[in-house]
């Protein structure tokens, strides 16, 4: 199985490395920046092109991990390439392809990609969804080379998906910078919360979160409430935040 | 050293049982729902009392583990007790018992506990305060028992500490739930984001948070970031949480 990885981003970075190490053959990586594709390729003995109409029409799948904004763009301008085109975006509907492709999928990777940091492709959930059978086949085959945990999932729901990790990851990730924005405007250090973050995330690999809410909200507990609230009366945001999640957390009881 | 403790919510309990672990003699045990403390008790092989006025008045130290708002009451009963008093609160002030106790202090574990699930006190950091010297070393050989992490921290920076664990525990938590009840109306399973909340955490162990943020927001992804408004339409205070932590995290650039 030949593989052409398009982009050389977090997700593409990722995902053409854990194909490498799976013993995957990725022939080419092409990127908006040709400097970033020559440097993935050399890690994967993969071939860095310039151009997309290099692009290997004999390759049997095609992976576009790039900005969800330019997938359009780009396919047009892969619409001669014969084999399995597949994107790798949560928000981005299968339908994309349909004008310019007869086999076409979404190969989304569930998980958090930053460059500096090793994951584990055995657990992360990889959603599939393809136009035909045949084509869905090709990307199982190729995921689960990647991990045991496959997910077929069609355009509408993997949105909802998408959206779900926005909460649980990215605003999540925000509030922990938050928290280390509070901690050094006092001469204090993320290393301390540090524990405390994992334990979070590590009490509903088995709990649900409703189950397991602590804090002054969950308790009601209002003089610390207005407490909180008085730290931060100087920073309106930050407030705005402390407002906004404590009343959600109170309409969770 | 002989310990009392006052209270048997998710924090009395945690540390109850950690102190009895780590060959802490807990003598006695009070709670305002006297059957939770008989649990308690139960498994210390300790003592339920019924009334304050019981509290083996020659103990070393008196954990009061109870909600914020009661502590002063609380406080209030127990002004014969001659050892050491200290409270496990984050965000009140130390000097919640000068008026009634010689030696007092703080003596609080930065950590989220529920009673279902356990936790290794060992990496968990313990935060001390207390009015006189004496009280603090005994105070830190209490500690030293229990956790290899031992802060000392005033009542201003314990304030600061506890509102940035609000940000960094019990508000993440929250979008958790949030993500559950995003899958939950789309007949999707929860377990699908358990890997990306274990790795969003996890990333933060040894990076800073601002700098492994991903998603739409710090992408300037705007396509994307219409679309998932778009998607809690019928849902006004998800999308009033959704834009204000995407506008906050398009600040932080």
């Amino acid at each position: 199985m030949k593989v052409v990885v398009i982009g050389a981003g977090n997700v593409a970075t990722h995902l053409a490395k854990a194909l490498y190490a799976a013993n995957v053959q990725v022939t080419q990586v092409w990127s908006h920046h040709n400097e970033n594709a020559k440097t993935l390729a050399a890690e994967l003995n993969a071939k860095a092109i310039a151009n997309l109409s290099e692009i290997d029409l004999a390759a049997d799948i095609c992976l576009v991990a790039i900005k969800d904004d330019a997938i359009v763009e780009i396919a047009n301008q892969l619409k001669d390439f014969k084999g399995l085109i597949a994107h790798t975006s949560g928000a981005v509907n299968l339908n994309v392809f349909e004008c310019q492709f007869e086999n076409y999928g979404v190969f989304y990777p569930l998980q958090t990609f930053s460059k500096s940091k090793e994951v584990d492709f055995k657990v992360i959930p990889l959603c599939l969804e393809a136009n035909n059978k045949s084509s869905l086949d090709k990307l199982k085959e190729l995921a689960s080379k990647l991990s045991r945990n496959i997910v077929e999932i069609n355009s509408e729901k993997r949105k909802i998906l998408h959206l779900a990790a926005v909460f649980a990851c990215n605003f999540t990730n925000h509030l922990y910078e938050l928290a280390d924005e509070i901690l050094k405007a006092n001469q204090l250090d993320f290393d301390i919360l540090r524990p405390l973050i994992a334990e979070t995330a590590e009490k509903v690999q088995t709990a649900f979160p409703l189950d397991v809410q602590t804090g002054p909200a969950i308790r009601n507990d209002e003089q610390t409430l207005i407490k909180h609230q008085q730290l931060l009366l100087k920073q309106p945001q930050l407030l705005d935040i402390y407002k906004t999640l404590s009343d959600s957390i109170k309409k969770t009881k």
